[in-house]
């Protein structure tokens, strides 16, 4: 069954009677003009028909925790959705633990991640009521055992381990391979479990966790990570006679960027690793009470768009033509950083023919800020609305002020309604932190 | 004449008499000590010494006008410290703008600069005083123009030309050759002189500006710089009857990150356009009021360097060895956005031998997350205070919230005293932006 993720655009565009493009019963050009731009506007039946996908997917597993990977798109708003749909938080950093907390979120039903948590993310862990850690290596066994030991508690953890997968997907976003900063090489999983036993008191180990990669579009690669991650189990059951019962499949199941992306549907994965736990579980017999799986990008990536005002324009003699819009690569890092390919449209005139081959430019002082490269557009004026899709996820959430270029508004749209999630940033916002000191007075 | 863009660390920098590294009089564990990491660290000294080269190595022009270009590093106090200098503004966004103004900068010394000002922009300019404004394409005319009838005002503009001159620099920097979003290409310039001449009334046209690129270690891009411009000048002279009296030769200037990179001294590129202003200015008979230069990198990337706490380590087994630093790609995109290297120091112990290969990984959940890439360096112990030299110039201002990780704080050192100028952004901060709708509650 087809999935949100494997279409480019939110489920629920449209191009109404005025010809402009609408998602979530708006008018893109209304919402230009109400909040200004650029503006990052999120699709909430999309991200609701993803984490239904999702649920209706996994079923079968009644102890399923979908875990939303808040690093794709965080802020408060997101934290209240994921929770009414009945998703955990997959968090990497105290900023995301406030940020859930502070939402009201329930933190039971969170996972700690990340490569180098301090002795004081954990304690902030701990006092924010978390219950699962994913530790990533040695130093933070023994840290994570002095803070519960601090606090008077054992704290349930997941070994973070590399099963040595490699992802067919860009070098950096690659993580399951061999050489990586994140995670227990599989010959270390030993020490690790023998230091629990006989040292670290404070630690429950309950199962693993691996994470293959980003913006995957292959099957095969979630059914070998069941069989690394049920062969571990079983080799430490015989080793160290300790039964894990819990596996984090991690995340990374791709999106449709442009017409050249063919991500697979979420049914499929569910398929893919339902058919591999049967398998292995009766190969290594090895019985679970808790699967987490944590998506990111394929929930909230499709449901994110930014619209930009176009601007300037500049045709290169015999060259490329490049159109500006009023933001770049502050509120889109990815095609500076991965060279992240988009598919455009121009929102008050979709269905005008493509006639230019153009290049939308960004605003920043930098050569390299161009939001796409070379694409066919109908001819753009001034004003026009430009609308990047799939921006949903690593768009707000890698967003910086270069050039002092304000962090932009975000808005939820359903049903013909809209509501701010991020407030566009001030001028005071900007410089709330800059300190003139006495001496340069 | 050797300038401090020529060397990798600040000028002050010493090892102290408790065997750490101490810059502007200050020990960088005492600094993390007390401001917490990860800190960017700026030597005022150092700053002072770039803005004096500068001012001394091109003092024989005495209409010659430093800006300071903000986009490398922007803060009030930073603006503060230009204006004691005698340096001004090349800002290039409403951001700078106001940081610049509420700083109390004179805004008759800047100039704005940037491919696509909206009107709000350019009205906003006008607004705060500023004088002088470089403009990037025929719509940018239109708009200036409308903006400063609206305002009654006559705006002195320069025009930005593409020179058609390729540095041999990373291709995200190369700014100069033709295929740019930036500025008129030659063959343009005809008819926006005409436009300016017969339709554009509030505009007053004083010269051209051009930009070459970024980390130039070369003169001769500066010489053949010049000659385009003056060339054009007697073009514009001999078809148009207008004298223009005015260049902005942009930056560009390379610092040293590594002992690869072989920057030149701030004297002889003066050296090299004094030579190319005589010659050219008597081959095209063409004689200046004003010139510009826009120094950025080369004023600010070699005054600040950033420390972080070193935490987890993971040693892949007959691989690479990674130590994590508790920042990363949030606080400084350069690694991941350029693949740019940097030289690194252990604060703590200095002189210890290098006797480890290491990468040291940020800590975002990000594979690409690496601060440095197979260094040598001493075995890195938890808690040893890493140094990453010669951020000073695009760390703090590509800055972002990715993993919603804080923004670092910045203090300024001299004299063995320590000024906070930026603060450590908070993690309510963090949130201020964020609004969960009244539907969601």
């Amino acid at each position: 069954m087809k999935t949100a993720n494997q279409d480019i655009r939110p489920i629920t565009t449209k191009i109404n009677e005025k010809g402009n493009i609408e998602i979530g019963g708006c008018d893109l050009t209304e919402l230009a003009a109400k909040y200004g731009t650029p503006l990052y506007v999120f699709d909430e039946e999309t991200i609701k028909s993803m984490t239904s996908s999702y649920k209706d997917a996994f079923k079968q597993y009644p102890n399923i925790s979908m875990m939303f990977a808040a690093k794709a798109f965080m802020t408060k708003a997101i934290c209240r959705i994921m929770a009414r749909e009945g998703f955990g938080l997959d968090l990497c950093s105290a900023g995301e633990i406030y940020t859930a907390k502070s939402s009201g979120f329930d933190m039971k039903k969170t996972l700690f991640n990340g490569n180098n948590k301090s002795y004081e993310d954990l304690v902030y862990a701990l006092e924010c009521g978390m219950e699962t850690i994913s530790v990533d290596n040695f130093y933070e066994l023994e840290e994570l055992n002095r803070a519960a030991k601090s606090k008077n508690k054992t704290i349930k953890i997941l070994l973070r381990i590399t099963p040595g997968i490699e992802c067919h997907t860009h070098e950096y976003i690659q993580t399951g391979h061999l050489d990586s900063k994140f995670g227990f090489d599989l010959t270390q999983t030993d020490e690790a479990i023998q230091l629990i036993k006989s040292t670290y008191k404070n630690i429950n180990l309950a199962g693993l966790h691996a994470h293959i990669g980003s913006q995957i579009f292959e099957k095969q690669v979630y059914y070998d990570e069941v069989e690394v991650l049920f062969k571990e189990i079983k080799r430490i059951k015989d080793r160290h006679n300790i039964e894990l019962t819990e596996i984090n499949l991690g995340g990374g199941l791709g999106i449709k960027y442009t017409e050249k992306d063919k991500p697979i549907s979420v049914y499929d994965i569910a398929d893919t690793i339902t058919k591999a736990i049967e398998v292995y579980s009766k190969e290594y017999n090895v019985s679970l009470n808790k699967i987490y799986i944590e998506p990111g990008r394929s929930i909230i990536g499709t449901a994110g768009i930014t619209i930009y005002k176009a601007g300037s324009s500049k045709q290169v003699p015999k060259g490329r033509k490049y159109v500006a819009a009023d933001g770049g690569m502050s509120d889109n890092a990815r095609p500076s950083l991965y060279q992240a390919e988009y598919t455009v449209e121009i929102a008050n005139k979709p269905k005008a023919e493509n006639t230019e081959k153009v290049t939308i430019a960004g605003k920043h002082c930098e050569s390299g800020d161009i939001l796409a490269k070379d694409i066919m557009l109908p001819k753009i004026e001034p004003n026009d609305i430009i609308c990047l899709h799939t921006t949903g996820a690593y768009g707000y959430s890698m967003s910086s002020n270069y050039n002092r270029v304000l962090k932009p508004a975000a808005v939820l749209v359903n049903n013909g309604k809209s509501d701010i999630i991020i407030n566009r940033q001030t001028f005071e916002q900007l410089c709330e932190s800059d300190n003139i000191p006495d001496r340069l007075n």
